[in-house]
């Protein structure tokens, strides 16, 4: 999955609710089924244009939602940060004893900065 | 700050962005700065009626947004998962080498929960 694809899918995932079905359904079949504007015609019976109007205002409509709210970056810095603690807490297991209280300490450093950031 | 002060302030910190600004004004100062609603109606200059309107329109569209994408309950739940990790992190750098794996093990787990909860 592409950047913009991931993007694309995570602002449905957090923000898909808040559109109309149709809108919701076009976007899915377009963007995370992979489906042509024909085939999503198709398939929800309506004319391709009327598809293609879903997807934009879809698209529209998702992006000023995080652009006012910024909610799918803050995830994704969250995620970011906990690989980083994760990477930490895997390697505690293999060390010697006078490693181990620098590298817990690392993370409950990372683990704090996240929490207070909220 | 009570249950009911902190999700205000959440649902308002998550989506006030997305209220008018006289509501996020009215809202804000109503429930973060615990005016009262003829204080805030002299302070924007504004009826205390326009003021009482401008808080229940604004909560009633940030509870609207919370029950259609439920992001504040996620992080919420993020944020309990990272209390966890914190524990046990903090809990490393004073054990001895023999426990050190079990835990390390406990923290990663408890990461990876949080990574695959999304």
């Amino acid at each position: 999955m592409g950047e913009g694809r991931l993007m694309q899918s995570m602002l449905l995932d957090f923000y898909g609710e808040l559109l109309t079905e149709k809108q919701r359904e076009c976007y899915d079949l377009h963007y995370n089924e992979d489906l042509s504007l024909a085939e999503i015609a198709e398939q929800s019976g309506i004319s391709r244009q009327a598809v293609w109007d879903n997807i934009r205002r879809a698209e529209s409509a998702l992006q000023i939602y995080e652009e006012k709210t910024g909610l799918v970056a803050r995830f994704t810095e969250n995620a970011k940060a906990l690989e980083q603690i994760k990477a930490v807490t895997e390697r505690l297991s293999v060390l010697t004893e006078g490693e181990v209280k620098r590298l817990a300490d690392e993370a409950s450093e990372l683990v704090n900065e996240l929490i207070n950031r909220g």
